[in-house]
């Protein structure tokens, strides 16, 4: 019997939370559903993490995931976003924790370098790969959930690796 | 009658996250608790992240403070320890979240300015003032837990304010 195996895959930030889910069984990947959380710069970041926690807890209690990739941050980013952006994978990583999920970090490069094959590749490559492996007809929309499924992507292919 | 206010004071951490809490009755202000969450640097990140989330819901459970203040990162730090620093504090801000606490942010500077009355103070001087306000006879240690009841302190004073 072919394992089937569901992985979430997270592009983490606190305005844009990209989210996508996919099902792996045997070499055939398809896309399950994916979108972004969002929340908005006026509201006290109390509100904003608790906002991106409780989604993350309503996606894993609705698509039931194994394991979880996660976009690591780019260090060579500000020290704003990154305080902002580790703020964000805070809230998603004890999310992923209290559901009991295996957990993988990816960096920008090793996701490029999964998806096409080299890790200096073009925004728009990943995205046409994305489309391509999932057999989708169309972009998804917004570019923050083609970013989380290429990571959901990029974990069905490390994780027995790393 | 006093009306009795406890606040926990957070300096968050990845590595190191002082906790100080603090009774406040009138004027009147003492140290009920302080001490350091700590986490090694080798544990898988979700690891050390649940440990400061379950770590934070035992302190808050324990000591019931009804409200929270929190050192809010320098942005001037390095990237690098902006993003450990900006998940440790979303994992202190998901538990206050969880736990129905009023949470307020303070910067170093606020912090040195209502500890001192200037906001270019060194680290002594706060850790003097620290012992005299909470009319302690030793230094809290680690440093991390001195700290966090510094702002502790200024959430005291500021909560009203801001």
């Amino acid at each position: 019997m072919t394992e089937t195996l569901i992985i979430l895959g997270i592009d983490p930030g606190l305005a844009n939370t990209g989210w996508g889910v996919i099902e792996q069984r045997g070499a055939k990947k398809r896309a399950l559903a994916y979108g972004c959380i969002t929340t908005k710069a006026g509201v006290h970041i109390i509100e904003r993490l608790e906002h991106i926690y409780d989604e993350m807890l309503a996606i894993i209690d609705r698509y039931k995931p194994a394991e979880l990739g996660i976009e690591a941050i780019f260090f060579g980013s500000n020290a704003k976003s990154a305080l902002t952006t580790g703020q964000a994978s805070g809230a998603v990583l004890i999310a992923a924790a209290k559901s009991r999920l295996k957990v993988g970090e990816y960096s920008p490069t090793q996701i490029k370098q999964v998806m096409v094959g080299q890790g200096r590749a073009e925004k728009q490559q990943v995205q046409y790969m994305v489309k391509a492996m999932l057999g989708l007809d169309h972009d998804p929309t917004p570019d923050h959930s083609s970013d989380a499924l290429a990571v959901a992507l990029c974990h069905a292919k490390l994780r027995g690796l790393c």
